[in-house]
């Protein structure tokens, strides 16, 4: 079992090592550690957000635990050399299509939701995001109009394959929670939509067991918050899951909670290869002093145990481990206590 | 003064007429009202969801009271036959390209939003969204990859004349509220989005008494639910803007209560053209049962008195009428009460 560590900028180096710290403790046979750059500290060192070592370092790898990109000292690169390449860079690259972040509300944490805790409460959702296409990846560029002017453009566009294999992750996994899937698209204004919605309705046909519904964007931010528990898997495409993706994670409280992985099609030997992440950035103004809260990279790590290694009760073990020090009053600053990251790292390897 | 009336379907008509009793009871001197059909009903009545006849009636006027549109006998229409392209056929022919959409919550309706009353009580929003451009009006359609397969796209752009109309809108608008300007994008994937960005910059160099910062539309979608009480004047393009606004006005609590005005660059004797509609849509489920809220239709009433007819008096005392009615008690089934489309319009003209 060989596991790519990639810890990244800011506070991603810093979660990452509890979560590495976990794995540890949970004495997996024969588990190979091996570590790489990416984002800033990339560039720096290698004059790219994404080399190629690291690249093949995750290629070479079962599953990649990744910490966070970004820092202020790149926002003046050019596009190409900027940290988040390396995020869609190994998201396209490694065919990672399929991502999935779930959002749920940790027992005794209402309070820290911006929904009336009685909302909150009743959040129990997984958002399937498309990964490799969308207007992330199309064509784009700057061009000059008819008239002189120069104008920003960038193409929208899935394709029927690509619709297809995200849907069937989405019914699969509406199969294994509450059997409910939203699909959320705006195909009252566009054609990539419209497709998307034709292809979901087709791929539904072997899902009987399966309720799917549809609905506009716009109406799914505003149901988010009017009433969350409508939804079980929401199934979209990768601009759109973006945006509810956070959106979703803010209902739930904390950012610093929400772990999520991206899967592809390839499988090792133990399961299906994924990148695991917290959903939290970087955070620069708070990187460097302890205070950033590992529990989403450690949630991360059992994602990982679950998709890439079959493992379902250590990964269990590892959430109940967080579940019970959350439950036991660890707080660190994003939830109003003021436990440093190790200090959490460590309260959660006791429970474990 | 001559104002077009298009009440269109479902719950359009029931509030359109209430709004339509408000604007009458303010005995403007010298208004003429025409009424135009838009949307399925359009559709039934003349083969067309915006007839000529209707956008001649709207170029030939002052201001246009719209309802809404949509119904389900028209989901199975050829897309330029159903009732939102009514909706988009006339933004983009009658060159509404600066939509405004307040968002605050009225004094003791704290309770009716998904967000805890402590957050909901700092809401006091603009969202400035364009409305002419972006993914919404480019070239759109299915073709056929190289494998074979069908492909829906669509175009996304925006060109620095589109960005700089608009990003005067939000200045100017910022200007007369708490002078800043949140400016949201994707810049960090999107090539429309970085020239954007550029030109509200750009343009920001004229309104130096504004504020101005940048936000990605994952991290502002985020912040609308973690802290509203941010935001003053948020700008943003066609799609966001779509969503963001939606999500906002469930962080208000009610949908049936906020208003919005789509503005364009004619001059009429007395202000700005402009189409003024309520932003929640017809409500087939509830229509034809007098069970509406016509708040957002009145509301929307006095938009129109302030933006195309410079009538701020009459704007304020439509808004105070209101808000009076609340205060006192008035709710309609959306609030949680059990007044009809008619009797809440009563209860605002008592009081206007
Ligand atoms: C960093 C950025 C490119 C990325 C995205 O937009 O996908 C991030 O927001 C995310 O959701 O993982
Ligand atoms: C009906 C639809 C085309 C429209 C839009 O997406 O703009 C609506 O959602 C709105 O916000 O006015």
């Amino acid at each position: 079992m060989k596991i790519a560590v990639f810890p990244g900028d800011g506070i991603g180096a810093e979660v990452a090592r509890e979560a590495v710290r976990v794995l540890e403790a949970l004495n997996l046979p024969g588990l190979t550690l091996v570590e790489g750059d990416v984002g800033a500290i990339a560039y720096q060192r290698h004059g790219h957000p994404l080399p190629a070592e690291t690249l093949d370092m995750a290629k070479a790898s079962d599953a990649v635990l990744f910490g966070a990109v970004g820092d202020p000292s790149c926002d003046n690169l050019e596009r190409h050399l900027r940290p988040e390449q390396a995020v869609l860079g190994l998201r396209s690259k490694l065919g990672l299509f399929a991502n999935l972040r779930p959002a749920t509300v940790f027992q005794g944490l209402e309070d820290m939701s911006g929904l009336r805790p009685e909302l909150a409460r009743t959040i129990d959702m997984l958002i399937v995001r498309e990964l490799n296409g969308d207007v992330y990846f199309g064509d784009k560029g700057v061009r000059e109009t008819a008239d002189g002017e120069r104008e920003g453009w960038d193409m929208m566009s899935y394709s029927t394959s690509e619709v297809r294999r995200i849907a069937h992750s989405g019914f699969q996994a509406a199969r294994k929670r509450g059997s409910k899937l939203c699909s959320v698209d705006k195909a009252n204004v566009l054609e990539t939509s419209q497709l998307w919605r034709d292809v979901v309705v087709e791929v539904a046909a072997e899902y009987s067991d399966v309720e799917l519904t549809h609905m506009y964007v716009d109406n799914a931010a505003m149901q988010m918050v009017k009433d969350p528990s409508q939804f079980d898997v929401v199934l979209t495409g990768n601009l759109f899951g973006d945006i509810l993706s956070d959106l979703a994670s803010m209902c739930v409280g904390s950012i610093g909670l929400l772990a999520s992985a991206s899967l592809g099609e390839r499988q090792t030997k133990f399961g299906t290869f994924g990148l695991y992440e917290p959903i939290h950035g970087s955070a620069p103004d708070i990187a460097g002093q302890g205070l950033a809260n590992p529990m989403a990279a450690i949630l991360s790590v059992a994602m990982m145990l679950r998709h890439s290694f079959g493992m379902e009760d250590q990964a269990g073990r590892t959430e109940a481990a967080v579940a019970k020090a959350l439950a036991d009053g660890v707080r660190g600053r994003d939830l109003g206590g003021d436990l440093s990251t190790a200090a959490i790292g460590d309260a959660v390897l006791e429970r474990l």
